[in-house]
């Protein structure tokens, strides 16, 4: 097979030119491409899998020679019960979630004749750089056609055999439809993603998933506007008042519910008046747990003087200041003892990554300080870390999770794929018009 | 006076803490703040009328040195006749706002006693930098406290004395108040602001006003997002079936209305079959009001054989491919010949900025043609692209006009100013709850 290797300039073009064509294209259009990209895969199924199965031997290969996790090698196995079908099952979801293309957002009478709208449209060129689970090529192909932008796409490279078989399927599938084929491209080398980040030109959006260094070097190597989290460095705090049971309900959930997602736990508060009652037995649900503990000297102190059993306390560890800035992705937690709720804020606001963060407290008052002054994506009362995730927000899918200050923040649904335009409807007005003794505008909502 | 130079990193700073203590103060007190500045300037007018007439002064010497425009020596006149009264109105209009800060824009019962809610909350800290005009510090100021931002300014040097007397009395005011001092701060140099485009751990969003280089430095020289645009090449396109009445209207007003602003046209395109009817018309209007018109050979030929005066004729210039590159901000025209709306679409979408661009048809499906992939922040039809604007949108106030293709986009009111953060407000549930054979969630639509 003749290989073409276009330069990034070329792709990114490519990707443009598309995105002008896709932007005229009617969403019945975007989900009949869905419906026969999710056909075509169906239909070339045995040929992807083979292509895995090829990724998987040299995935093997690289685990035995202790390169390569075991945890990773299954993350890499499109072959796995109902991974298949769920990665097809996904293309429709998405297909079926609302158009959110041209929703009209606000609606203005000028004057007579002269109408003002804004309608939601495609932000234009995405570039997705995302890790080696081989599905997710298909989840962010299903995103990015029903939003009507078109994608730029580069998978971890563990997966490279099955990527390439899902994109050809995908190719082959969009010519079928009246998606320009260049909408959906795949690049294979960090290379490519290195010269694409120079292309602000014509690529609109960065998306990348994957580890902090990946997300924290695009970050500082790119013009384009870059939407992801590099940390997810949460925390919980326990206030005065918390109930017992809902605190260690919450507390062991945001660590130990899956300790290597960003949004679990990974720095424990704890209000000093609770040291000697509700921590210590936050601390042996933990330690129970298997977490590792690493405290402060006021922390620490605390559960030496509990009833914490020897053992327990013969593995608590002490906390270095480094600890407070580490995102742990283990079983292992940072814990500080805070005099108030102020300093756990501060403290927050100073180590933390903006990601998602909890108090426990059954004052309505000091939880909406805190979820009013942290300033975090997510601000949670009573309620596990955890929960900061599309899926659970209920918006069907999840593009990532966005520690941005600015356009989406939090989980981030197709809504984070979309900006605005406004259109006038004249009748031939100048606006030289309106002014100082002369027309004036009308400034009437327009119902739908 | 003892003057404290502050450090970029400690203005930041500042800044920062500042914006902390600001997301808890609530509508009412901030509203009081803006009563109360707008007190104080009015209680302070003879002291910044004083200022302002320095700042004059010194502008007459650079303008007889012919190192200043007297256009812009107007600009910086506070003293002018009504002036001082709408600067301090404007502080009230834009406190009589409704407040956007807390707005609940989402809300989702995920489960019985666990309710999602995401709210609108002010992005954190802004870098303002602004052109001369010195009323332009109070509005700004209005805007960033009414959204509940914290605000460093950077204003044009020719209005220094000025910018520092106002910022003297809102910093007066505001210690009156419950907003922070710290929470307006002015910075007087080039050399601030070149630091300050280093402090992204503590700044979230740059707003450039001002030269097309300045914002382009700006936006090549930091992390931290801008919003802005540093263009404004405007087009208008007038097809095969304009209305010829509408069309004469539209593009006058376009090019003349005030050929200064970043919404005037700047590139004039005509269908072709329009050359010798519709066209010389439109020409011979541009002409007589003073319009200077570059034309491609087919557009000049179509003149030249039209029934123009010889002395009409005598100036129509040519064109180069740069002038279609060019913001001209005087009365000068770009002006081409294209056979088809396709082709004015890629004119458009190649040369232009983004920013607005009108179509000039009868036809609706043309029109909606048009509007959906001409990729700008405004796309109209048959009205001037003279009405992007915040006022004339009924925004109230506006931030700025942004290009960006993220955040927000066009005239950016108030609403720009703001992103949102999620809350849960919980009873101690864990993520781990729900999920494969657990609890489902219920995700139902709270209304408020």
């Amino acid at each position: 097979m003749a290989s073409i290797t276009l330069a990034a300039a070329d792709i990114a073009r490519v990707s443009s030119s598309a995105s002008q064509i896709l932007k005229a294209v009617a969403g019945s259009e975007r989900d009949a491409a869905l419906t026969a990209v999710y056909k075509h895969l169906e239909a070339a199924k045995d040929e992807i899998l083979e292509a895995n199965k090829r990724d998987m031997a040299a995935a093997e290969e690289q685990a035995t020679a202790g390169k390569l996790s075991r945890s990773m090698i299954k993350r890499l196995d499109l072959n796995n019960p109902g991974k298949w079908e769920d990665m097809l099952q996904g293309i429709l979801d998405v297909r079926d979630l609302e158009d959110p293309v041209g929703k009209i957002t606000l609606a203005t009478k000028l004057d007579d004749g002269l109408d003002l709208y804004r309608l939601t449209s495609p932000i234009g060129v995405l570039l997705v750089i995302f890790e080696a689970r081989p599905e997710v090529i298909a989840n962010i192909t299903a995103l990015a056609l029903k939003s009507g932008n078109t994608a730029i796409l580069k998978g971890g490279k563990e997966s490279t055999q099955s990527f390439a078989a899902i994109a050809r399927v995908v190719s082959s599938a969009l010519a079928t439809t009246s998606i320009p084929p260049g909408a959906i491209q795949l690049v294979e080398t960090r290379e490519d993603v290195n010269a694409l980040l120079d292309q602000d030109q014509y690529i609109d959006l960065v998306i990348p998933r994957g580890s902090n260094e990946l997300v924290r070097f695009i970050k500082d190597n790119t013009k384009i506007p870059v939407m992801g989290h590099a940390d997810g460095l949460c925390a919980v705090y326990i206030h005065e008042d918390a109930d017992e049971e809902k605190t260690v309900r919450v507390v062991l959930d945001a660590k130990t519910d899956y300790a290597a997602a960003c949004n679990s736990m990974e720095t424990l508060l704890v209000h000093e008046s609770v040291s000697y009652t509700i921590f210590p037995k936050v601390a042996s649900a933990l330690l129970q747990a298997g977490v590792s503990l690493r405290c402060d000297p006021a922390s620490k102190q605390a559960l030496k003087s509990s009833s914490l059993s020897a053992a327990m306390k013969a593995i608590i560890q002490d906390a270095t200041p480094q600890d407070y800035h580490t995102e742990f992705l283990e079983l292992t937690l940072a814990i500080k003892m805070v005099p108030s709720v102020e300093e756990a804020i501060t403290h927050i606001n100073t180590h933390g990554s903006g990601h998602t963060d909890s108090i426990l407290t059954e004052s309505k008052e000091v939880a909406e300080k805190f979820m009013a002054v942290v300033d975090s994506a997510g601000v949670f009362w009573n309620a596990s870390t955890r929960f900061a995730d599309g899926f659970r927000y209920g918006f069907g899918t999840e593009v990532g999770i966005s520690t941005n200050k600015i356009h989406a923040r939090g989980p981030v649904g197709l809504e984070g794929l979309m900006i605005y335009k406004y259109q006038i409807k004249g009748n031939g007005q100048g606006a030289g018009d309106y002014g100082n003794g002369k027309k004036k505008y009308l400034h009437q909502k327009i119902e739908l």
